[in-house]
C-alpha cells in the first residue's frame, strides 16, 4: 500500500497551472516518489503535452475541478490574477482533509482570496518559494531551482500545525528551508527585496526601449556595463508581474515612494557636484551586500 | 632586441593605478609578452607589494613621472579624480611619440582634462573597456576580464590612425572587440548602459539600508528575490562611481529624468489598477533582452 510508503507524503498532489516553479516542484516529488499521483492541470493543451512529455504527470486535464479531485494536495502554481477563477473550479471537488496551498509571491491577496470560499475541512496554507529564474515554462523548470533558498508559509490562524507541517515538509524535501510568517509582513519584506526590484529593472528597460533606434542598438552592444543584469531580471513573464504588482499595490507604492525620495537626494548630489554625499552612500550600500553573501543567498 | 620581437607592441607600459582593471590588462600583457617591460605606479606600497607579489610587474613606483619614464604606452587606471594629478606628475617625463591611454568609464572629461596639457609629440588615445566585476583591487583582477567585450576608444581629432591601431592592437590581444566612438556620443551611451544602472542600484540598496531593523535582517535573508542582483551592482567600488556620475554629470542627469518619467508611468499605472498598462510595458521590454542574448553580451 502506498501509503505505508515512508517517502509518500501525499497520496495525490494536483498541480493548478504549471510553469517554472509548479513544474519545478513536480520534479522534486516525481524524483524522490512524493506523491502517489501526480495530476497535472493546465489552461493549454500544450502544456499539458509538455507535462506528458517530461513524465511528470501521471494525469493532465484542463479541468482544475478534475485535477482536485480527490487530491490531499492542491497546489496553485497559475499567475494571481487566476486564483478566483480556480477556486471556483476546485471548491466543488475539494474532499475533507485536503489541503489547498500555492506558490504566489504575494500572500494577503491570497488568504483575502481563497481564505474565504473554502469548505470547512479543507486547510489552507498558503505559501512562497523565493526562488526562480527569468525564465517561464514548464521546460524551464528544475529540481535544484529551490535549493538552500526560504520558503515562506503563510497560514491562517487556527491552522493545525501538523497540517502546516506537511507543506513544510514537502519544500524542505526540495532543499528550502521554511519560515512560517505573517501575511501582512511578507507581503513588505517582498516588496523590498524583489517586487520593488523587479518593477524598476522593467523600467530602466523601458526607458532603453524608448531611446532614438541609433542609441537603442549601442545600448544592447555595450550592455556590459551593467545594464545587460537589469534586462534579464526584466525578462520575467510580464502576467506574473503584472499581477504581483497589483496584488501588493500598497505595499510596492510605499517602497517605491522610499526609493524615489532616497533617489532624488542621490540627483541633487549629483546636480550639484556633492561628491562626498555620494561616496558616503555608495559606502554603506556594502554592509548590505556581505549580508547577502554571508547568508549564502548569492 | 627585444623590438625584433613580433609578439612586443610596446617597450615600456607604465600603469599607472593598478586596480581591477589595471592588474586585468597586465595580467594579458604579462602572459602574453606584449612589453619589454612593465612600470607600475600606485598610490599605496600595499598595492605595489601585491603588484610585485604577483610578478606583474618589472619595477614599481609611488611615483607616476617616474613609472611613466622611458615609457611607449602610459596606461592611466585611477579613478577620474585622480587624472589631473597624474596628468601633473606625468608630463615632465613623458617622451615624444609616447601614448598617453586610459580606461575611465567617462571620456569628455577625459580628453578635457588630459588634451590640453600633454606636450607636443605625445599622443592621446583615451580609451574604455566596458568590463568589469563588482570587486576591486589588484588580486580581483583576471586575464580573461575582457574577453569578448567591447572596448572603446576616443582618439581626439588629428591622432594618426597608426598610433589608435596601437592601442586598439593590445586591447584586441584582450580578446576585446575595438570600436572607435566620439566621446561624447560615448558618454550618453554609457550614461544609459551602465551609469544609471549603477545610481539606481545603489539607491535601491541605500533605501534597503534605512529600513527599520527587524525589516532589514529578512530583506538581506530573503533576497533571492531579485534584491541580490542589486547588491551585487552596487558593491562596486564608491570613489570610482562618484566620480563617474560627477564627470559624466549631463547625460546621467539626462536619463535619469527620462527613467523617473516612465516610473512614474509605471506608478500611477498599479496606482489605478491598470493592467494592461503594465503589461504592455513588461512585454515590449523583452525586446532588448533578446537583442543582448543575440550580441552574446550576456
Amino acid at each position: 500500500m502506498k501509503d505505508k510508503n515512508p517517502t509518500v507524503l501525499f497520496q495525490r498532489i494536483a498541480f493548478i497551472g504549471f510553469g517554472l516553479i509548479g513544474s519545478s516542484l513536480a520534479r522534486v516529488v516525481r524524483r524522490q516518489g512524493l506523491a502517489g499521483h501526480i495530476a497535472v492541470c493546465a489552461r493549454s493543451r500544450k502544456t499539458l503535452d509538455k507535462a506528458r512529455a517530461l513524465r511528470l504527470a501521471d494525469s493532465v486535464s484542463l479541468d482544475a475541478g478534475e485535477a482536485a479531485s480527490g487530491a490531499d494536495l492542491v497546489m496553485i502554481c497559475t499567475p494571481l490574477s487566476a486564483y478566483s477563477e480556480v477556486a471556483a473550479d476546485i471548491v466543488p471537488a475539494l474532499e475533507t482533509g485536503c489541503i489547498v496551498s500555492d506558490v504566489g509571491s504575494v500572500k494577503v491577496s491570497v488568504l483575502r482570496e481563497l481564505g474565504s470560499v473554502l469548505p470547512d475541512g479543507v486547510h489552507l496554507v498558503p505559501g512562497h518559494p523565493v526562488a526562480g529564474t527569468e525564465h517561464s515554462g514548464p521546460e524551464a523548470g528544475s529540481a535544484e531551482l529551490f535549493a538552500g533558498r526560504w520558503c515562506i508559509l503563510t497560514p491562517p490562524q487556527g491552522t493545525p500545525p501538523a497540517v502546516t507541517e506537511r507543506v513544510a515538509e514537502l519544500w524542505r524535501r526540495a532543499a528550502m528551508n521554511v519560515e512560517v510568517m505573517d501575511p501582512e509582513h511578507h507581503d513588505q519584506v517582498l516588496a523590498m527585496t524583489s517586487h520593488l526590484p523587479h518593477l524598476i529593472a522593467y523600467s530602466i528597460v523601458d526607458t532603453a526601449t524608448d531611446l532614438e533606434d541609433y542609441l537603442k542598438k549601442e545600448v544592447v552592444k555595450f550592455s556590459a556595463g551593467g545594464f545587460r543584469d537589469f534586462t534579464r531580471i526584466a525578462a520575467s513573464d510580464p502576467v506574473m508581474w503584472r499581477d504581483i504588482l497589483l496584488a501588493n499595490k500598497d505595499a510596492v507604492l510605499e517602497v517605491l515612494s522610499r526609493f524615489n525620495e532616497d533617489l532624488t537626494v542621490l540627483q541633487r548630489a549629483i546636480r550639484r557636484g556633492q561628491g562626498d554625499k555620494l561616496e558616503v552612500a555608495f559606502t554603506r550600500t556594502r554592509e548590505i551586500r556581505r549580508g547577502v553573501i554571508d547568508a549564502k543567498q548569492d
